[in-house]
């Protein structure tokens, strides 16, 4: 339809339009004569393929945003989104989190996810628009460290089911003993993003309370470390106070115990800074606020500015600060925003962050490999565009598992959640690269990642982690993050170095010590064909000779 | 606000809710007793939470996702949105484009960019919405090679403006000689994506037809090649047929004279290709369709789909070709969409693309640098995902100005447009690293861009790019695109392995000349001497060996 219009158009336009003729003033700057014009589409006929795009149709089409390019890929962002979810809502309920990832291959391009959770479910009001719809969540308009932050996972996973399978996304929940389950089928109308719900029925449920998602999806299922199976490794690794039970295609079952017995201490939700406000938000949050003065608006929604705080900044832009906050003019809110800028504040509050710490980062490597040396570190909390994170890292050494000239293991975490895929793109690997591993005595080719018996872990926790895209896979390289996971990489890179450079010395030693003990008895030969000692008084000189050497190797 | 509410919450919900009792039975996988439980917020909370999120808020939070991530990217990202639409709008409509671009310094901080093109203009009633609203656009809902798709560049960019200086969007536009000019302010409302006129005049205007786009930003300014100086250069090499004037904020003008007379090829819309189409889509299809019969609906909406391919496809799927297709039940879909799988069907048109071509490479190349060695190829059409693209690659050699032991300079464009940014991320990078660049002559560690003194220019021409991000600036690996882009690779990297054995051959060559010119005087003296001959006769000697030699060394 479209090709019989273009070529249509290309026949009549040119002799009907006169909106473009073939002017030679027209158009800034000087240039060469115009030899010819194919004139084809007027300002008219642009205009009427001008048209909406709604934010499912945007994601459809642009499916790699949502981690769904490869069928392999597809099946891993589907549990991730949902498992995502599942830990989220139990922390936030306080409830340890039991999850069960069941994966039925219908057959070797389709597959059924199923991921339940002990969580405390989801009010039967909600589902359809938080499985239906993108953009929607209770996790976008606020700043607290959480897993998802979007709005659009889960529900961009049911989509891709829809797209690829046709089906709907299924939902189970409940949220009490005393409740019924409901159970949901719900596909998505892209065209307007809004839910169609296609069943919709109370159901006989056992858990007491939890949720249960259930997407079948066009997919293929591979084993190895960019696989669901090492994504529930590492999703253990970084967060071990969850049970996991993952049940693989081929019907082998992996249970991944619960480590930690409590809950990681809960992340608190805050307010922004003010240094981390663009003046286009500072004029939004001014016009929109419910303070009735000036005073009480930069006290009341910004973290860090008391009363007197409030007055100073109102002071520096030459402002009352009992103004109409509602009332403020751009130029005004410039004055104020500028005078923000000016005002030395507190950082913001920094113990609002659950990092995973030293201490269960070793414990999570020491489960996946056993090797010669473990470091870890936790950087304290730094801030960007006014939002607190933190980087930890953590590295073991020295594994026979692991192959000693190829490029080290690096696993990438973000708020507790396994990165695995686009890992050059990411603010991880740029600073892993960046850093000067050969003076810690590891072997690194220039614009590589460092090469050796070696799996690093590196995780970063914020209230809002700046990702590359929707699909949440690699971390933007703001320049205080990379600040940071630099500076934890050189925490762990030079007690690494130590260890090395000892185990250096001590090979020294050891090559030393191999040379006297090779020696000495041939030597102890010669003394006795030279002095005709006796040999128990040849073993006495080798004695001698051997500690006295010993211990000058010591000196 | 959020604070205390959590911090309430933290108190009074365990007494009050029986929504979360500790039950041990809950959950899915058996696990180690739980310890303890600190229950924070119910299903009802969390329900309370849950709201819609605009696709402005979702990208003013995620601003680097369109590439407004730094104060210099920011300003590249605006200059380099603004002139994807102008360079589209002019071929469109068959005007060589003259494209205008200014930069007006403000404070060390703040930018006015200013983009003016010849192109025909934009309708009145539809210049709110193209620069207010995100997600709306002429070039997402068709398959056609152009530079913008997405339809959420250019009011990006304006939103940026607003959030960081608070100013709106300045557009003037005029449709033809007989028609006024209309000058807009826009801003964007993100709570609703809506544009919001703050401004609205006839004003003067000298050219006759054109658009010009004007944005305050946020922004600092740098030279280089990641800059906007570096961006007007290789938009000239990629668009021949474009004359470029860019005033930069200190006042310096650079001319970008048109290269080639004539528009290049216009590239054709097409309709999608029945392989490239998921099963949700053709459900989708079907019931939207206006064709009153199966036959009608695949002929008449796929490419390469004749009334007798659609009968095969039909039968295939024991279906009647004269069925209803908006009555069509997901089952039949999915016979259907496996009948189309099964079914051979002619590739999707290749002559639908536009392609730089080789010729014009090298004239880009050779305007940028004057080196040893040349060489360009422009690969056959290929398919992904239903979508033809094509790869061209180009490269120059051995330049004065190129240093020899530095990774080479890498040049990518998708559609025409320089892509400055996330270089680790894009497919073009990946299939660089990969190509073994060794066997041509050239230095390449591991895991490394190769080294040399070379620029290497990739071009990907598609109906439609995948891109990583919205912000274009990568190109997804999906592995036809990765394979066409290592074979362009191979293409020229087997041109330049010639040539540098050819110079090595001779370099070798040079060597054994040299030594034969610096020993034979040395045979020379000393022939005369055993033999008593004359000068004249030694002459003649060294000058027989000299050339005896030279003629079996080239043998």
């Amino acid at each position: 339809m479209a090709q019989a219009q273009l070529k249509m158009k290309l026949k009549k336009v040119p002799r009907k339009s006169p909106a473009v003729p073939a002017s030679k003033k027209a158009g800034p700057p000087p240039s060469k004569p115009e030899p010819r014009k194919i004139v084809r589409l007027t300002a008219a006929d642009l205009a009427e393929k001008q048209r909406e795009i709604s934010v499912s149709e945007f994601f459809t089409k642009n499916r790699h945003l949502l981690g769904f390019d490869s069928p392999a890929k597809a099946l891993l962002t589907t549990v991730k989104e949902a498992v995502d979810n599942a830990l989220d809502a139990c922390e936030e309920a306080g409830i340890l989190p039991d999850i069960l990832i069941e994966i039925q291959a219908i057959s070797e391009t389709r597959y059924r996810v199923a991921v339940q959770d002990n969580g405390p479910g989801i009010v039967k009001a909600q589902i359809p628009k938080i499985f239906g719809q993108l953009l929607y969540g209770s996790k976008f308009h606020r700043l607290r460290q959480s897993r998802g932050q979007q709005g659009i996972g889960i529900s961009a996973a049911g989509m891709y089911g829809q797209l690829t399978t046709g089906k709907p996304i299924t939902v189970i929940s409940r949220v009490g003993a005393n409740k019924p389950a409901h159970k949901f089928d719900i596909q998505i109308d892209t065209r307007r993003n809004a839910p169609v719900v296609t069943a919709d029925d109370e159901v006989e449920w056992k858990p007491e309370h939890g949720t249960r998602v259930e997407i079948e999806i066009e997919a293929t299922y591979k084993k190895g470390r960019h696989s669901v199976d090492g994504y529930v490794e590492q999703t253990a690794m970084a967060n071990p106070h969850a049970a996991i039970a993952y049940v693989a295609p081929d019907g082998e079952r992996l249970t991944m115990e619960r480590v930690a017995a409590e809950l990681p201490k809960p992340p608190l939700e805050i307010k922004p800074h003010p240094h981390g406000v663009e003046l286009g938000i500072l004029l939004k949050m001014l016009h929109e606020t419910k303070a009735r003065n000036l005073r009480a608006f930069l006290s009341g929604e910004f973290s860090r500015v008391s009363p007197a705080v409030a007055e100073e900044i109102a002071r520096g832009a030459s402002l009352s600060p009992n103004m109409t906050p509602q009332k403020a003019a751009r130029e005004q809110a410039e004055a104020l925003y500028n005078a923000v800028q000016a005002t030395k504040l507190m950082a913001p509050p920094s113990n609002v962050l659950s990092p995973i710490g030293e201490e269960l980062l070793l414990t999570g490597l020491k489960k996946q490999v056993e090797a010669r040396f473990y470091a870890a570190t936790t950087r304290s909390p730094s801030v960007y565009r006014g939002n607190p994170f933190l980087v930890e890292a953590a590295l073991a050494y020295g594994a026979d598992s692991l192959p000693a000239d190829e490029p080290i293991t690096l696993l990438r975490f973000a708020n507790r959640v396994p990165l695995l895929y686009q890992q050059s793109a990411c603010a991880v690997t740029k600073s892993v690269i960046q850093t000067n591993w050969k003076s810690y005595g590891i072997q690194q080719s220039r614009g590589a990642l460092p090469s050796g018996p070696i799996i690093l872990m590196v995780h970063i926790a914020s209230v809002w982690v700046p990702f590359t895209s929707e699909s949440k896979e690699s971390v933007a390289s703001y320049p205080q993050i990379a600040k940071e996971i630099r500076l934890a990489l050189q925490d762990v890179g030079r007690k690494l170095g130590i260890f090395i450079r000892r185990g250096l010395r001590e090979e020294d030693a050891e090559k030393k010590r191999s040379y006297i003990e090779k020696y000495i008895p041939h030597i102890g030969i010669a003394l006795q064909e030279i002095l005709g000692i006796d040999d128990k008084r040849k073993e006495k000189v080798c004695a001698t000779l051997k500690d006295t050497l010993e211990r000058s190797r010591q000196l």
